[in-house]
């Protein structure tokens, strides 16, 4: 009879009850897929009612995540705890006492990423952290294991849930922003504190790891341009359907000629007739695009118990076929060995190209657009198009899609029109994703 | 310095190509995902001219197939022959001489599965074909490697190119069939024969491996019910719009819960509001649902040189991968363990339920609608929509969409309306895929 692998659970919040579940509830289709049961011998988590409410079996609840990573019982740990601080104690010490990690923290290994590679390699066991990025889409396993032959040249991701569940809102049926927050907090869809989410940096995070993955580099979180959603107003999302598009939350990635990458994160417009343009409401989509595969594009749900425990347990189960095998160190957690992984130059975010979509606030009176085009023309910025709304002796919108432009030069000139005293209120700036940028 | 890993490819023609194409091009960005290089050490094909396109190095190029298979330097083979005459020989012959080999062969996974499963695991040598389901798309690797934790509910794909492109120009601009697939000749997305692509045979190999990679047992080629696309008319097509649909070719497999399966291919009505239905042209998708990780979708070039030379590479990396770390048998060729296989229960036909659109040619005359909807009445099939045409002295069009119904009893219904004096036409039948059927 061949040997059991145990797994030990730290953390029985959302994403570890699905896990328990998963286990549990698919356990034989796991052993017929593996060869040999899985089972879970340890979880832990620090509120006794959560433990209670999983219906565990005698003996494997426990309040001490040490407990978990500590039990030499234990072959593979999950941490669920999330966050920078105890997390990564816990995986350093299952490093060193010889067990495997898999985890969804996504905080943790974009920020402390490096070192716990670096401190597995030398324990010889693995780090996984699919759950980490678009949920239950295994977007980090295409990467790390079927693009290897690719060149990737570009990634575009909606990997927020949350900031792609407002933006269909606002965008489906023309409410602002605050009410779709608050609701979305009511359902269940945002968090009490949104930050995260709706301004980027959970997205960064996610990005930063599909950069490594990709490009075989480290990128910091500082080097990701960053920005959210707050600043979206339903009359941008009426412009962006008069431009055929809709506005998306995007974590994007290219590759340059010259070796250097862009890497951010802000509001974009999309043409609706892509694929990724379709990505409503709660879920998740990747594209990928490398030099051989061509266009990818991986969808799915996001985020919530069921599948992300199920990104979990598909890792789990890649690390228990190793422990089956003997095999170490397979596949390196980037994709990339590790002697051949360096800090990747980001290009300023001044540097980067982009069309752009302008709603500036001005005066109606002759020769205003003629000021302003001119100062664009003035710092090589081109117009495509021009929707300038109806009279008014108040201050109207005039919505301005420019050609291919440098961010730097755009915001110079921004600032200078913005000094114009026929404009008067900041100006909203979208950039435009385009087959053509 | 460690050792190289050495690749022999058999038959060079387009997908062999741009396998020598993306191993010279990226072995720098191979070396470093894998740790050490690739290198082609034997390329066979019987053309010569097509060897001598390639500029091979002195000593790679050879006309006889088994000179690769027999070379003691060639550590994995690449099989690109097609069929299952000879490329089954050489492929047993390599698994004889304890190589691994990588395939995009699907007529020879499907109709010799088992036997070639059997013998790699006998020789404890790996059998992978990524390449042979959906080109560049990594879907069976998620099905092997990721979604192991998840009992598969469904699948729906639009796994050929050739078919979907014919149907996305018929569909956009209003084209007959015929003049599509000459045009479509022309440009190299069918073959002379067409038979395979257009005939969904190609589609039904395919999905005969999602099913097995999905269900973990065998089903036969002709358990598959198959129906091509030479049928459809742009006015059904017209028809499917005006029910806010779309027409694909679908192979579509679905779990019920007294363990049988069902796997079929043919044109299928499916909402265009559905992600699936947005996938165009040669570009092919497969969208799978699990009980745990929920609605997935992968999407990406089904064919072409590049992108499934992209998935044989991909392949070569992970067997590399295991070469270097000993690891044997690390994943299942069908995911599922060997001894956990086993054939699968196919529900017949006759007993799938779908909802069905019916364009039925009739004669004028009052009382007709009463007469056909008496008799589908008299089986169980109830109506869900009707458009009848306006009135003419010649035979009109009467289209009715069915709610969910038993394939058997519109069969038994079609066979007695087909009968009546009024219906002077065959009926045009096409399943719709529905959230709820």
């Amino acid at each position: 009879m061949a040997q059991a692998i145990h797994i030990g659970v730290i953390g029985a919040g959302t994403v570890g009850g699905g896990v328990v579940s998963i286990l549990q509830g698919n356990c034989g289709l796991i052993e017929q897929r593996l060869g040999v049961p899985m089972q879970l011998r340890r979880v832990a988590d620090s509120n006794p009612a959560t433990l209670a409410a999983l219906g565990l079996p005698e003996g494997v609840a426990t309040h001490d995540g040490f407990a978990v990573v500590n039990d030499p019982d234990v072959h593979v740990v999950v941490e669920l705890v999330g966050g920078d601080g105890i997390a990564r104690e816990l995986t350093l010490a299952a490093f060193a006492a010889g067990k495997h990690v898999v985890t969804a923290n996504k905080a943790l290994v974009a920020t402390h990423g490096e070192e716990l590679f670096s401190a597995a390699n030398k324990a010889g066991v693995q780090y996984m952290f699919e759950a980490a990025v678009g949920g239950g889409i295994p977007i980090l396993r295409a990467m790390r294991e079927s693009f290897t032959g690719d060149r990737i040249e570009s990634m575009l991701g909606i990997i927020n849930g949350t900031a792609n569940y407002i933006l269909t809102r606002m965008t489906d049926n023309g409410e602002a922003f605050g009410p779709v927050l608050a609701d979305a907090q009511a359902l269940g869809y945002a968090e009490a504190d949104p930050t995260y989410d709706i301004d980027g940096i959970d997205t960064a995070h996610k990005l930063a790891l599909l950069v490594g993955m990709a490009f075989g580099g480290q990128v910091g979180l500082d080097d990701i341009h960053t920005e959210g959603i707050r600043g979206i107003e339903p009359v941008d999302l009426d412009y962006a359907k008069a431009f055929g598009c809709k506005v998306k939350l995007l974590a994007i990635a290219k590759a340059h000629q010259d070796g250097s990458i862009e890497a951010r994160v802000h509001p974009t417009m999309v043409d609706q007739s892509r694929l990724i343009a379709q990505v409503d409401g709660v879920f998740n989509a990747v594209a990928v695009t490398g030099d051989r595969v061509g266009e990818t594009l991986f969808y799915g749900q996001g985020a919530g118990a069921m599948a992300t425990g199920s990104a979990v347990v598909g890792d789990l189960v890649a690390v228990a076929r190793d422990i089956r095998t003997g095999s170490r160190d397979r596949v390196p957690p980037m994709a990339f060995q590790a002697d051949q992984r360096s800090p990747l130059t980001i290009r300023p975010m001044a540097q980067i190209e982009s069309l752009y979509y302008l709603r500036l606030t001005v005066v109606d009176e002759p020769g205003v657009l003629a000021d302003i085009s001119g100062l664009f023309g003035q710092h090589q910025i081109s117009i495509a198009r021009v929707i300038q709304e109806g009279q008014s002796s108040e201050s109207v919108a005039l919505v301005i899609m420019t050609h291919r432009a440098r961010e730097q030069n755009l915001r110079q000139a921004l600032a200078e029109i913005e000094a114009l005293n026929c404009v008067t209120a900041p100006t909203t700036v979208i950039r435009v994703e385009s087959d053509d940028a």
